[in-house]
Order: structure tokens, then C-alpha cells, then sequence
């Protein structure tokens, strides 16, 4: 086996679709009697519905349903995959349904309605009368937390944890850490409120379904995670699983994890209206509802206790997080999970952990899922505490990094070994591309109003789901009459170029030429189960089952040529579609492929497996420039580099771990969703939503550090979500470093800056 | 295993969506950026494409694409499937181009537009500009294989056969027959002039063709069957086969044969001009295109002679085949081949066999498959032979054929065993139906100008393709999370019902309940090789192939469930989704597919496999009123007794024999495609090509006979063509029976009759 493609940057499959705009998203499907549907949406944050009058809606002409929380089925269920996919150690918290009589955020679905145009269907949402009765609301999670605050969901009423959705999260491992901090040399503390911020992803959610009296329903989205949401909405609507199809048009204009399951709504809610009308319906957000009613990343509060012997050895870590889950859980338990085990744990070796993570319901937007899930609240909350640690110890930061970093054998909060290990060639190679040794620490050598400063942060992820909830991939494989392959999978393409990645790997994995490789993918019709793309998880899982099918196949195709050939199965290789026996040529896929298919066969293999995990370790160091006087901090350079384990496509691989670190750059000094009572979230679109521009980008090196992981295909590691995770902690870092100033709030506004700078005596 | 849904009359899967309008066909497919198709077509039988000027068509606003013979692949393929999937024991005749510059049928595709729309398409065609030379042409095949006929395909003259493409099919079993007939007490002889009739399917033609730059094709379409399509394409268009998808869409509006492959011309047509704008183009046949442009039922002229013993016996038959195949070959050879095989020589006992059949190129209309495959054109020389044969013994001609059916260990022809022989039940079953012993032979007995008779005829076709062309199905069974099944195959569901009878046999065979299972169709992308739906083999093939697979998914059930109920797999049974072991329920299947849902695991199970092939056989009896006066014949009754080996879905069942048995009233006695020198010909639609009416339609007894086959699950034979095969035939032994005149040409419309009454001198 002959690796001729992993490794190469091959263009994508899915360019020329793009560039050209030929390429399908759901926006652009149209099925024939289609009708498109509009909400109606709390404008309250918390509020009761005493009667809802649809008359006049249903009078318009045009209007072919109209859906409310009272003609709409009230079953309850969790738009989050994890809901009838996983084992949980907590139960799932059940608390959506498709509309509601009493909304718990402005922006919570009441009301919907289908009708021939988007234009009819507005209007007739207008004429939807609602008597509304206001109710106490909440908004901040250590407000909320309070005993006497106002309960955001009162089915979850815990008199033990207010507005604790499905209860704190506690992680341990090791010893304990109260008894540790005793007998530390130095313990150190780090606060840090975050923002909540938004995916931005470049295309809004949006669904088409298709519901057929019979039982049947089709539904084409935008979904990340087909299977999963095909699942909730046959559970939440009541549909046997195999008469539900969900599938991508084939795609999506990226996710970053705003929809895994149902946590984007537009399917459940188009179908509600299929239902109602039986007749296809389609629901695109506009960007104003993706902005302000769809799952955001988790703001909140962290603090964390950092504890050390002299010479650099952590010795205990305890972090208490209270993240703002918002109206519904969705992924609200599982992501303060996330926050502990990878955020804070996962990246040193800590003889004495805890964790303690609180998932706060308030009467805001639902957060969920977003790239990184919990990792970079995690990273933010620890670094900066590892940089107070070395100051106090007066060691290089970096130093005291790599004198902790998790090794091979370490064995912590995970079940599974962390595989390779490359935080320290990451440090390493991060600081020399920063210059660290000629930057750092030069704070007080310089004057005038513009400052520079470096960070770093390191890190780690995960590369799978596995084992934290169910989560396996099926692949099918097959050969066609002419020797080219056909790969089918239900995971999605949502943007990172996973199905040019998967064939470059599957086409070594096979040996056949790559560029008549095909992959079928985000159809929950064409193939079995898969959880779908997020979590990291795609190139590295897809690769694994792939891996197996791979072996299956060449096994079918040497049987059968070793029989039409009389040769020795066992004597065969399969290289570029090249059949050699003993090392020399004896014909080509192509031919056998086609003799096969004369006699009725057709190669073909599958694999249904659960594929292993590992922690992909990384470091990124960033330079800024503080402007003294307004409070501007500009990014010069992020240096990432990043444990890849083996780059399978590196121009693809950059482009990830670029996209995340500009993720960073904005959650670190522009990005924040602002809330203002009684009006809802202040950003709702580009205008209001300070995404870095063209500007705001700094130099970015990203250094692809190829350890292979024992457990990854080729080595592979994830890499889809690191990007983003250790950026805002680097940053934080450097600004200290250039100001001598430690914030505890983001983003570093030029506001928020200045106030701290003028609190800090610096101006 | 239970047997709960094969034999019942289960309501249509497909039932729902299509009489509420809601099932989406080619037709309504509607896709981003789609343009539409129009054809320039020759006025003329045979010319030459002197000079051809676009520029006009091209200047027109909406234009997008003006494809022609120079501008477009001149590749030689042939619409037929067996081109690139068959071991053919004559080489496949390469015949046809996407556009021609030298058009040999008044129709052939000169030139194509794609615009806008429709109506500018149309426009543009117009605006081209032809320079025509018109050559000779030939419409007869008994004219054109004179030696001195024009050449409608120069290309394959051949100095010992004119026009016959592929050379003539000469098949041979037993003794010498010229030898034999020597010998025999009795010989007749019989010669018919049969027909050109159309399938008059519900749904015209239709692609819709979507060419990316990149490589990939994707064609929507009215296919029946997907994967040859697929490969033809990527053959005639120089694609890699993975690249190339075909799918329906998901319904086809009946087939009849007329689409398999690529005899239905529209998808390359749409493919060629897509692949010159890079735009998705639809192509959507008007009725009358679809009349003049696309394959028929071969007509032509036949003659037999049989010979017989004093006692009865069968001594010899030797039948000679001229059909006018047009002028393409598309299924040409093959279908010669199939009138011999079935049509002559498969429903009797005959000791010396001999049949050469003559598929002639004409330049007219190609003719290819239509339901039958050249038995009708068989049974409709040997079966009046029979009738002839019996007056000269004085036998009964039930009895006669009775004695001479083929029995159970009957060999002929066939490279298989006949399979349950149920030929005398049937006989005896239609002749009581239709009071054979009351009606029979009573002409003389008949006064006034309204004459009764009653005819019979016997017959056989094939339950599938094999092992004639490559011929094989894969299947893939899953189970989903709550134990519903959900069967992926690209077979199409062309009208029948074969979907609903799928899922009644896979349920039965799974052990599950059908009514929560799904069955994915007609889609190349989601399933692996399917030769289509054809050659009466749908049902039979598949369930052939689920049974394999259905084996593998219980094994797969029962080891997982064993292991995780710690009871021994030998132990458990499945049967409508509930798990025994040793007889005792111990869980069901939804249970335990959640269960190992939860544990990454999902039951299922593939197959691809040749299936098997058997004899169907039938006989149908006929009673018919002839006005002497008029000539009108109305067939009254027609008892239909077709030995089904085990009817699936009985209503469904008796739907196939009663659709073919109509076909096969209007190929008796009504329809008829007729030829108008320097016009072509005369039926462009409904109202000139006679179908007939609900006013012709005879009382049809549908006859079941259940004698299990061995080769077919469940003792499945095949039925979906046969409705069509004896009844001309009978019908035409009827008239006989009625007026004591025997025809030689059909339809037996009433000039035609009248003409034959007169030079019999009956009236």
C-alpha cells in the first residue's frame, strides 16, 4: 500500500460547486407545491400566552397551515443530538417542544405558518393575535443560580440547584485538591467572565420538509449531523425511524457546531407545517433569527485555583464554571463537561483535579454547541493562571508548560490514552515563530502609547465523541464496472473539505487513482447510521470504519481476481488501480472490475464500527499591539501550531486551523453578543456583530507538528475545532505581557481595555 | 418465520402519493439554474446533412446552448443495456450517436437547444438551419433485406444479410426439423403480419441532466433502469462510472420496456447539452415525440410450420421471424432471440427445434423492448398453428396442447430447469372460466350478422434476464434505532407495485411488520449494481436477493442479541419484530436495535447475487363477438390463468395480468402504429393511436394458480409481462372460432375483417 495522496494538497471536490455557485445549498431547493414558513416569536423574555387568535392569519389568502403551541404536538424532547443517542451519565433533560405557550427567551417559537409566498407568510404571522402575560425573567447565571431567582424552566425546579439544568457537573480525578493546596509552594487564582458568541456561519439554518399522511418524511437541511436529527424528529414527532429521511442538498455553508441535531430548529419547525398542510414547506432563518434564536456558544463565569511546588510541578487544580445555557439545555450538560475534561484537564498532568461546571438556565437565547465546545472557556480560565504560576515562580511560562504537559503514559480524566503527545514540539515551534525569547517579557523596556506584547497558550481537545456518547460511523464501499471507487457515508460536508480529505485517504487506503473517487454523503437514505460532523471527529473517524471496510474490500477484490486470474489471493497488492502479483503486473482494476461485473459481482464492502478517540495537543503564542490611549488591541501574528498527527491534506488542514484562530482573534477582542432587557440581543447581523474583517487579521502561521497517533489511520488526528480553542487565552497573555495588566473579562473591547488600564493605574 | 404479509392484499406504499398528486415525477423536478431541452428532429426517413447554421438559434435572447452532430461527441454506443452489460453470443451493435448528421428515421436527433425555456428552446430550434439531402429509404423488412434495398446503416453492411443488424438469430434444439417433418403424420403452416404498437406508457420521457465542469453527471429520470443508464452514459460521454448518478425522481409513470437503458434517448440528449452550458438542462418528450422518437414493439412478419404424430405429439416446429427493428438496433438481436426462446419454443414439448429470426434495420423508428419482448410476436405464429393442427387431428386443442406442454423435466432451449409447470392448470382453469366445452366450435350454430367464438392460447416468458445478459441485484437491509426496517436497492418502482410487494416479502423474511418498513429505490447513488426493472424479473430477482440478505441480518440480530441476553443464538426466532428464544418472547426487536444502537452497533446486512430464472406459464382464454356487418370485434371476456407460484400481493398480482391482457385486446384488435410515406407516422398522441377505452375493455377473470416454484422465494415466478403474451392470440382463435376465418393480419380492425370475410366469401 503505497501512500500517493494522503499528505498532498489536493484541491477540493466540492471547488468547483463553490466557486461557481452551481453548487446546491438548501436555500436553493424547490420542490414542486412547496410553501414557505415564518414564526411568529416571543417578544418577551418571559412571558405566558393567555390566548392566541389565528383567524385573521388563516383568512389571508394563500395561507395553507398555521401552527401553534396549542394544534402542535407538546411532546418534549432535547434538540441536542446527545437526547436519544447517548448514555449520558446525566439523564436528558427534556425540556423543548415544537412551539410554546410560554416562552422563555425573545425569540421562543409560538406560532408558525405556511403559505404560498415568504411575503404572504410574514404577513400572516402580523396578523397572529397574542394576549401576553410578561413573567420575572433572568439573565445572568450567578443571578439565576440564586435561590430566589426567577425559574427559567419550573418542570426542572431543583430546590438544591436553581436554574442548574440536569444538575452540576463534577469531574475528579487524582487526590483531593483541598487537602493538596496545603502542602503546595505556590497556589495561584484566575477569574474570567467570557461573552457569548456566535457561530457566523456563512449560511443561515434552513429546512425544506416534506410530510406525506402516510408517515413519511423528508426533510433536506442544514444540518451537521443528518442521522442524529432524522432520530429526534421521528422520536419527537412521533414517526417511525426508517420513514424519516433527512439529508443535505448536498451542502452546507458551515456549522461550527450550531447544527448537530435539532439544535438548529428549522427542520422540526417546517415539519410541524408539513404536517399540518401536507405539503412540502420551507423554513429559511433570516440572519436576524440565526442571530438571536439559535444556540450560541456559552458565556460565563470561571475561576480556577492553580497549585505548585517550587520547582514548576502542578500539583492540584480546582475550576468552578457557572456557563449560561440560556432557555434550553440542548447541550448545556455535556459541553461544562467538555470545558473540565479538555478545557481545563486535559493538557498537563495534575495530580489532584476537580472540576465543578454548572449549566445555568436564564431567560436568554439557548447556547449549545459551538466549535471547541467548552475547551476554550476551559483554556481561558487555566492559562492565564499557568502565566500567574510562572510569574510567581519566576520561570519561563513556556518552561513550566512543557515541565507539565501530558505524556504518552499519562492516564487522567479520560478513558482512553491521549496518544501522541506533541504539546512540547508545539511550544516549542509556536515560541520560535513568535520569537518569544526576544519578545517576551519586555513590557517594561518600552514606552509611548502603542505596546507590544506575546502570549501562548496551550492546549487540547478531543478527536471523537467516543466514548462520551454514542458514536459510530458506517461506510459502504464499492468499486464500479470501470475500477473507480464510490465511498457512501452519511456524514456531512459542512465546509472544511472532509470529503476530498476522506478520498484522499480512502484512495491509499484502497489503491486506487483518487481522481475518479466519489463520496456520497449527508443522506440519511443512502447510507446507515452515522453521528454526523462535529466533535472533530470527521477525518478521523471516517478514516477508521473506512480503514476496515478498505481491508474488507481488498479482500474481496483478491479473492475473486486470484480466482480469475489463478494467481495466489494472498501474493496480490492493489496500487493506483494497478493489480500486481509477486510485485509484478498482472492487470488493472479497471479490467477486473469489468470482468466482474460480467459475471454478477461487484466489489463492495462496509463497516459499522465505533472508532477510538485521542487528544490532539497544540500551542499557539500571539503578539499584540496595545494602544494606550484608545484601548485598541490589534493582533500582529498568531503563531498556531498544532499536533496533526499526519496532515492528510495540509492546504485543507491550515485552512482549518487558520478559520479557528480567527475565530479566536474575535472571541478575544471584538466578538460579544450584548444583551440589552427587555429588547433582546443588541447583534442581530453583520452590522451589529463585530466578526474580524480583512483588518482585523493578523498574520497567521500555522506549523503542522505530524506526530502519528497510534490510534488514527495514517496517524491522523482531529483538527477541526483546535484552532479556535487556545487563541483568546494567547492573546490574554500578551496583553498582560505588553501592559502588565490582567483582564478578566472579554473581549479586550478598546472600552473595556481602557477602563482596565485606567483601574490598573497604567493611563 | 411466520408468513404474515405475502398473500395478502396489501394497499400500495405508492398509493398515497400519487392519487393525491403529491409523488414527484421526472416532470416536476424543478433544480436550481435548470434549463430546458428542445430536439431538432429530421423531417426526413434518410438524408445527409448538407450544412447546418446555428448562429440564429444562438443570437436568440435565453439561448444557452445549441448543441449538434459536429459539435458533439460522435462516440458509437447503443441504447440498448446489454451494450456494456452483456456477454452477448453476437457482438453488441454500436449503431447510434447523441446527434446524427446523416438521420435515418423521420424524428432522428439532429441538433438540440437548451434555454430558458421551454418555449424559447423551441423557438431556437426552429431558427436552425438545415441544408438536407434526402437518400433512399426502406420501411419494410421484407423489402429492405433484399439485396438492392437502400442501406439504412452502411456501416454494418454485410453482402450476405442486407440490413440485418447483428446478423440473423438462428436457435436450434433436438433433431433436424427438415428431416423430421418428413416423418410426421400432420404438418401446418401458419403466417401472420404483426403490428408496430407503442407502450402508450402514462409518463412521456423525461431527464433532467446535470453536467458539473468537474466531471460529475447527474441525470433525474424516467428510467427503469438506473445502473445501465448510468453506465451507458459514462460510456457513450467518456466519464468515469462513479461520477455518473442516475435516479428516478423517485416515481416513473410505467415503462412497458420502453426505457431501459438507454432506449429512452432523453437523458444523453439533456446530458450532451448540460455538458455544453454547465447549466442543469431538462428534457421532457411531448406526447407526440414520444409516439415517433422512441422504441416501439417490433412489428414485422412471421411463419411456422409444425408437425405432428396422428396421436397428438409434437414432432417438429420450425418458425421464421422477419421484425422491423428500425433504425437503431437497441434491443434488436436480443428481442429476435426471445420470440424464438419464449415465444416458440418454451410452452411445448418439441423433439426438433428449429427458429431463425431476422432483426431488420429499417429506417423507420427504432423498435426495442415493450412488455413481452418478442413472445407476443411468437406465441401469435405457434399458437394458431396449434389451433390448426388440432382441426386437421380432430383433437381438442386443449387437449392437444395439453398433451404436449412442457413438463417439469421438460429441457429446451433454456439453459435452466422450466420450474413449476402449471400449463394444464391453466388451461383448464381459463377454458372452464370461459365455458370452453359450451362455446367451442359452435359456429355452424350461429345465424344473424353477430357471431360468437371462443379462442385459447398457452404460453411461457422468463422471471428474469439471466443468464442471458448480466444480470444481478444488490440488496442492503438495515434496522434502524426503533426496529423498523429500511431496504435500499436501485431497482425502480416503475408502476407495478413491486415497492409495496418488496417489503411484504422482506418483512416476512426479516420477521418484521411491514408497516413501519421503508424501501429506498431506483437511485444509484444509495445502492450498488441493479440491472433495472425489466425482463419480468423485479420481484422475483429481489426477493431473491433479500432472502440471502435477510439471512445475514438475522444472523447479525441474533448474535448481538444471544450475546447481550446471554442466551444461545441457535435459540432465537424473530417473527414481526418480537425475539423468542426456545418459543418464549424474550424481547423485541425495537428493544434490542436501541439497545445495540446504544452500544454503536446497527444490524445490517447486504447481498449481491445472480438470481435464478424460471418459466412462467399461462393461458388465456377468449371470448369474442363478430359483427359480420361491420367487422367490429369485441372481445368480451378473456379469462386469464397465469401459474404464479405464490402471489405476493394477489390484488396487485391480478393488476399486472389484467393491464397486459388490455395491452394485449389492443394489440388484437385496435392498435396500430401506422406508417405514412414522406410523413412517418400517422399516430402522434391519444386521439389517433387507438388504446383501448374503458368502452373496449372485456370482462378480465384474473386466474391465480399457485404452484410454488423451487427456484423462487416464497415459490415467487414471474408476472409483470405475461398478462400481454397469449392474448392476441387467443383473441385471434376466437375470431377464427366465431367465423371460421382465419386472419393473417392484426389488428383485426373492422376494415380489415370485413376484407377477410368477404375474400372468404362469409359474407
Amino acid at each position: 500500500m503505497s501512500v500517493r495522496y494522503v499528505g498532498k494538497d489536493i484541491p477540493r471536490n466540492d471547488g468547483f460547486d463553490k466557486v461557481t455557485g452551481r453548487g446546491v445549498f438548501t436555500f436553493d431547493v424547490h420542490l414542486p407545491r412547496m410553501l414557505h414558513g415564518k414564526i411568529l416569536r416571543s417578544p418577551y423574555a418571559h412571558a405566558k400566552v393567555l390566548s392566541i387568535d389565528t383567524s385573521a392569519a388563516e383568512a389571508l389568502p394563500g395561507v395553507r397551515a398555521v401552527c401553534t403551541f396549542e394544534n402542535t404536538t407538546a411532546k418534549l424532547w432535547n434538540g441536542a443530538a446527545p437526547m436519544f443517542i447517548t448514555p449520558l451519565p446525566h439523564k436528558p433533560v427534556l425540556d423543548q417542544t415544537i412551539f410554546t405557550g410560554e416562552p422563555k427567551y425573545i425569540g421562543d417559537e409560538v406560532a408558525g405558518v405556511a403559505a404560498d409566498t415568504e411575503e404572504i407568510a410574514a404577513q400572516a404571522v402580523k396578523l397572529i393575535r397574542v394576549e401576553w402575560q410578561q413573567l420575572p425573567a433572568v439573565y445572568d447565571p450567578l443571578e439565576a443560580v440564586k435561590p430566589d431567582a426567577p425559574q427559567v424552566q419550573p418542570r426542572f425546579a431543583n430546590p438544591e440547584y436553581n436554574n442548574i439544568c440536569g444538575g452540576p457537573v463534577i469531574l475528579t480525578f487524582g487526590g483531593d485538591p483541598d487537602e493538596a493546596f496545603k502542602h503546595c509552594d505556590e497556589v495561584v487564582e484566575y477569574r474570567v467572565k467570557l461573552p457569548r458568541v456566535k457561530q457566523a456561519q456563512m449560511e443561515t439554518h434552513g429546512a425544506v420538509a416534506s410530510y406525506c399522511p402516510d408517515g413519511r418524511l423528508d426533510v433536506i437541511s442544514t444540518t451537521q449531523a443528518p442521522y442524529p436529527t432524522k432520530m429526534i424528529l421521528a422520536e419527537a414527532l412521533d414517526l417511525p425511524v426508517s420513514k424519516v429521511t433527512v439529508r443535505n442538498p448536498p451542502y452546507v455553508g458551515g456549522g461550527f457546531g450550531v447544527r448537530i441535531g435539532l439544535s438548529g430548529k428549522a427542520e422540526i419547525l417546517a415539519a410541524a407545517l408539513s404536517m399540518k398542510c401536507g405539503r412540502p414547506v420551507k423554513l429559511i432563518y433570516t440572519r436576524e433569527e440565526d442571530f438571536t434564536c439559535s444556540d450560541s456558544r456559552h458565556g460565563g463565569y470561571l475561576e480556577c485555583r492553580l497549585g505548585a511546588r517550587k520547582d514548576g510541578a502542578f500539583v492540584a487544580l480546582d475550576t468552578r464554571a457557572w456557563l449560561n445555557t440560556g432557555a434550553y439545555a440542548t447541550f448545556g450538560t455535556d459541553l461544562v463537561g467538555v470545558c473540565g475534561a479538555c478545557g481545563t484537564a486535559g493538557a498537563y498532568v495534575i495530580p489532584n483535579f476537580r472540576y465543578t461546571g454548572w449549566p445555568v438556565y436564564t431567560n436568554q437565547m439557548t447556547a449549545g454547541a459551538m466549535r471547541g465546545f467548552g475547551s476554550p472557556q476551559g483554556n481561558a480560565v487555566v492559562e492565564p493562571a499557568i502565566e500567574l504560576m510562572a510569574q510567581r515562580l519566576g520561570m519561563d511560562s513556556i518552561e513550566l508548560r512543557k515541565k507539565n504537559s501530558t505524556r504518552e503514559d499519562t492516564r487522567n480524566w479520560f478513558p482512553f490514552p491521549p496518544g501522541s503527545c506533541g504539546t512540547n514540539e508545539c511550544l516549542d515551534r509556536a515560541a520560535a515563530a513568535i520569537q518569544w525569547n526576544e519578545k517576551h517579557g519586555r513590557a517594561a523596556q518600552q514606552t509611548g502609547p502603542v505596546r507590544r506584547g506575546v502570549g501562548i497558550s496551550a492546549g487540547t481537545h478531543v478527536s471523537n465523541a467516543a466514548p462520551f456518547c454514542v458514536d459510530y460511523n458506517t461506510v459502504l464501499l464499492r468499486i464500479e464496472r470501470d475500477g473507480t471507487l464510490f465511498v457512501n457515508s452519511a456524514i456531512p460536508e459542512i465546509g472544511p473539505g472532509s470529503t476530498t480529505a476522506c478520498l484522499q485517504v480512502a484512495s491509499d487506503l484502497i489503491g486506487v487513482p483518487f481522481q475518479n473517487a466519489v463520496m456520497k454523503f449527508g443522506d440519511t437514505d443512502a447510507a446507515a447510521f452515522d453521528i454526523g460532523s462535529h466533535a472533530t471527529r470527521t477525518l478521523y473517524t471516517v478514516s477508521y470504519v473506512m480503514a476496515d471496510a478498505a481491508k474488507e474490500l481488498r479482500r474481496d477484490i483478491f479473492t475473486w481476481v486470484g480466482r480469475h486470474l489463478d494467481l495466489d489471493p494472498g501474493s496480490l497488492e492493489l496500487d493506483d488501480g494497478i493489480i500486481t502479483s509477486g510485485g509484478k503486473p498482472v492487470s488493472t482494476l479497471a479490467e477486473m472490475a469489468s470482468a466482474a461485473h460480467l459475471e454478477g459481482k461487484q466489489f463492495m464492502a462496509s463497516s459499522c464500527k465505533v472508532p477510538p478517540n485521542c487528544l490532539p495537543f497544540y500551542a499557539q503564542a500571539a503578539e499584540v499591539e496595545v494602544d494606550l490611549e484608545t484601548g485598541m488591541v490589534k493582533v500582529l501574528k498568531v503563531a498556531a501550531a498544532h499536533d496533526v498527527g499526519r496532515a492528510v491534506n495540509p492546504r485543507l488542514c491550515k485552512g482549518q486551523i487558520e478559520g479557528g484562530v480567527l475565530q479566536g482573534v474575535g472571541y478575544a477582542v471584538r466578538e460579544e453578543m450584548t444583551y440589552v432587557e427587555g429588547k433582546g440581543f443588541y447583534n442581530k447581523g453583520f452590522h451589529s456583530y463585530m466578526l474580524p474583517t480583512a483588518d482585523d487579521r493578523p498574520e497567521i502561521e500555522s506549523i503542522l507538528v505530524e506526530n502519528p497517533d497510534p490510534s488514527g489511520v495514517f496517524g491522523i488526528i482531529g483538527i477541526g475545532e483546535c484552532g479556535v480553542n487556545p487563541t483568546l487565552a494567547a492573546i490574554g497573555n500578551a496583553v498582560e505581557d505588553a501592559t502588565g495588566v490582567r483582564f478578566h473579562e472579554f473581549p479586550l473591547t478598546p472600552g473595556r481595555v481602557l477602563a482596565g488600564l485606567k483601574a490598573a493605574g497604567k493611563v
